[in-house]
């Protein structure tokens, strides 16, 4: 018998739907869909600690997580925040089986798990999942490379704006609507600003292009507007979906 | 016959010293020590492009090269600098084979180049070269969650010590001697600095944890204080071993 995680329930997803997945072996499909757990996440619940051993990875259905570390004089930093359709704590696989950061719900989150083991075994006998698996990383490290040269060369409305277009579906559309996390100070970790400029950059870039802020949701009317007061500053051009990860 | 590269000279190289192939097959290393050139740059010598298909990818043996993106209104932003032992234009095969940066010669350096077809077929073929890839990326990957980490947490002066800490050889040794590129510039840049805050910040460090600079060498006699007093704000540890390339 498996054990269930807290709060989870059992569960048979579609894999083949979710990009990570995509080029895994119908094998392996099969088995972590008959191990898969279903988990419901409180906000400020807690999924994973860096340093712990890694038993599972997940992927998240529906809410945002913020993935984080801790310094050792006590800080909080803010590495990264996922909203549906990521995959975290997969990496663990290769730093010893230990998860590099924490993870916990910055909204109320659904998530799947699956065994962490089995994605092992997977990436070490299907060349063509590893491959996959590089390709996503490398879309990553390009993102980050671009996150290190933002910091540098763009203002602070040009960093929200580009968060946003990160966030939007870059298919074209001429508008688009964006649900941000209800902590907007997260937001502001997450890109390296102080919650007061965060707030001032995000009411100057209201002024420029026009956007509309009600709450969280935030309605682009103009994204080829957005795209060009940002991404000026940028060395990709937008649609940026080299840059994005599945 | 196989082309010859401008100012190249075939060479064969033992690989099995490089950290980079440790975990490929003996039938590639032979493969590509015969295909091998091997290339002197001079300062300011442009060796890929972003953008361009990937032909090569290169081994630095000496010297410094800078990794770089244009940005669309025409500013340089400087992604990395690498010294010897490091492996650049290798992740193009994730990115349909087009390199996702620039790179040249920072300093005169000795350079040795590779096909990069003979890579992407040993990474498809061999799950455990795959792995090592993916560990590798991964540790740069939590490098970079570092470094934008470090923007928002680190002060200027422990910044530098954190990078001077970094091309240490981490092995518990009490002190050592750091060779830098000769264009500071070129530091404060990979820093997300300007010139002037990076003299100001390289001038406190010195006057806070006593390292001696001459010229480009610098000597640190204090390996302990200076991570003492550049870690504190880090969420890793001294030695941070998990987060070097190979």
């Amino acid at each position: 018998m498996r054990m269930i995680e807290a709060h989870g329930e059992r569960t048979s997803p579609k894999l083949e739907n979710i990009a990570f997945f995509r080029a895994s072996s119908p094998a392996f499909q099969q088995q972590i869909a008959r191990e898969a757990v279903e988990l419901k996440a409180e906000r400020r619940k807690v999924i994973i600690l860096s340093g712990d051993t890694a038993s599972r990875f997940y992927f998240i259905r529906a809410g945002w997580i913020k993935l984080y570390q801790e310094t050792m004089d006590g800080t909080e930093a803010v590495i990264d925040i996922l909203n549906a359709g990521h995959v975290f704590g997969d990496t663990a696989l290769f730093h010893g089986d230990i998860y590099p950061y924490s993870a916990e719900a910055a909204e109320p989150a659904v998530l799947l798990s699956f065994p962490a083991a089995a994605l092992k075994a997977e990436v070490e006998s299907n060349p063509k999942f590893a491959v996959a698996m590089l390709s996503s990383m490398a879309r990553y490290r390009r993102q980050q490379d671009q996150e290190l040269e933002h910091r540098t060369l763009q203002n602070a409305p040009q960093r929200i704006g580009c968060f946003l277009l990160r966030l939007t579906r870059q298919d074209g559309a001429e508008s688009a609507v964006i649900h941000l996390p209800y902590d907007k100070t997260l937001v502001a970790s997450r890109l390296g600003m102080k919650p007061e400029t965060f707030s001032r950059a995000l009411a100057k870039l209201r002024a420029d292009t026009g956007l509309e802020v009600q709450g969280s949701t935030i309605t682009v009317r103009d994204v080829a507007s957005l795209s060009h007061y940002a991404c000026t500053a940028c060395s990709s051009q937008y649609p940026c979906r080299d840059v994005i990860g599945s």
